[in-house]
């Protein structure tokens, strides 16, 4: 039977789903409920790639992930039909064919993050599942003088979570760009591929900074000796949202 | 006792609320949560004041409500106090101490609501809470020219819902604004006063207007006739926001 490699994008709400990756025990999880969605539309059993797995609380604006199906539904129809049998807080924002080669993970070319702080004195009802709450007073500018040190190819393993066996800790970081917009702080960060809880680490590490309390220079001894104990630590899963996935 | 008249301006995300007003039966609303709050900081019964009710689904962002006490709580620490004893989806923003006389609804200049409304494909998984789902076509300058005919004072009596006892159906609006950002569309509403899903009513007639199923002039004759049924429907709770309150 003649198959098709299907290449959805998604974005979810992380707050009440177990991460992306589908666990024992019944956990609520993206996968699990794309999985449900697609047994449904089609009665096939997909075997689901993704981009990258997020962790538990973490956003998607742009997740990407793949699959093979023999299912004779036309593309135009998948997303209406997959969003039909979705919770509210997982959305197909559009399914496409592409080639059967196509792999969601290996033929990443790039990856975007957002990563949301909020100074406000009290936190915001609105923004509360999205931003992590950070009511101090922060040096933006050391913080920008720090991101800078962290462009371009370097060994990430000072800001990677211990335990993921990955063949090298070497990633390229193409921008690390901080913006303030009201009492608003947003870090976009684009690579061409990150470590485990690497965003979140590196947030940690410039909020430090932030607050004067490690100098923007600390980045630079951070990449070049490796130990994730000098950086800062991981800042909370709310504020961060895989925006865009390149091919 | 010497009483001190607090004023109190609140934040809150209503989706699951049922409305700001207290009610029989146990509901949880605005209010209730607000009053324990106080009464467990105070060990008094407050009686509130509020600028305006909000229905279920409706959000604030400047609420105002005010009570008298005699607590002898310092000013500055109530907003911490409460805001500590408060749900997350409720925040005190600023506490004052206002002259007694000061009543948070009899001395309303004016009020500034928002109304949200996305134009994506698919209902943002992010903004769902906050707007009204609208995927449609919407012809913004028609409904910019139906606006124009809201603003100053009318009889606003075929945009109310029925069965609210006042005195008269006659406000003031000072501006009806609606600009687009993206895929959302923005109506910024402010007047001396509103009545009973006036503002949801107003929303629902220009977004007919927006889909040419009504003319933009179709807005005078509502005034003149006060007829609700010319109208167009009720637009959704979710989308509304009270912004500001002011005196």
């Amino acid at each position: 039977m003649e198959q098709v490699n299907v290449k959805l994008t998604l974005a979810y709400e992380g707050t009440d789903f177990s991460g992306y990756q589908r666990q024992a025990q019944g956990e609520r999880t993206v996968q699990g409920e794309l999985e449900k969605a697609i047994v449904s539309l089609t009665e096939e059993e997909p075997k689901l790639i993704a981009a990258g797995r997020t962790d538990a609380g973490v956003h998607a604006k742009g997740q990407v992930v793949n699959f093979m199906t023999a299912s004779r539904i036309p593309l135009p129809r998948w997303a209406a039909a997959l969003n039909s049998r979705l919770p509210s807080d997982l959305i197909v924002e559009q399914a496409q064919a592409v080639p059967a080669a196509f792999h969601a993970r290996y033929d990443a070319k790039a990856k975007t993050y957002q990563y949301l702080v909020s100074r406000r004195r009290w936190p915001d009802v609105f923004l509360r599942r999205f931003c992590c709450h950070y009511p101090y007073q922060l040096a933006v500018e050391k913080m920008q003088a720090g991101a800078a040190f962290l462009v371009g190819e370097h060994d990430f393993k000072g800001f990677a979570a211990a335990g993921s066996a990955v063949a090298t800790t070497v990633r390229r970081l193409y921008r690390v760009d901080i913006s303030e917009q009201d009492e608003e702080l947003s870090f976009i960060l684009a690579g061409n591929g990150f470590l485990y809880k690497m965003v979140r680490n590196i947030v940690g590490t410039l909020l430090l900074i932030g607050e004067e309390k490690m100098a923007p220079e600390m980045i630079t001894e951070i990449l070049a000796t490796g130990q994730r104990e000098k950086a800062g630590p991981t800042a909370p899963p709310q504020g961060l949202t895989l925006m865009m996935v390149e091919y």
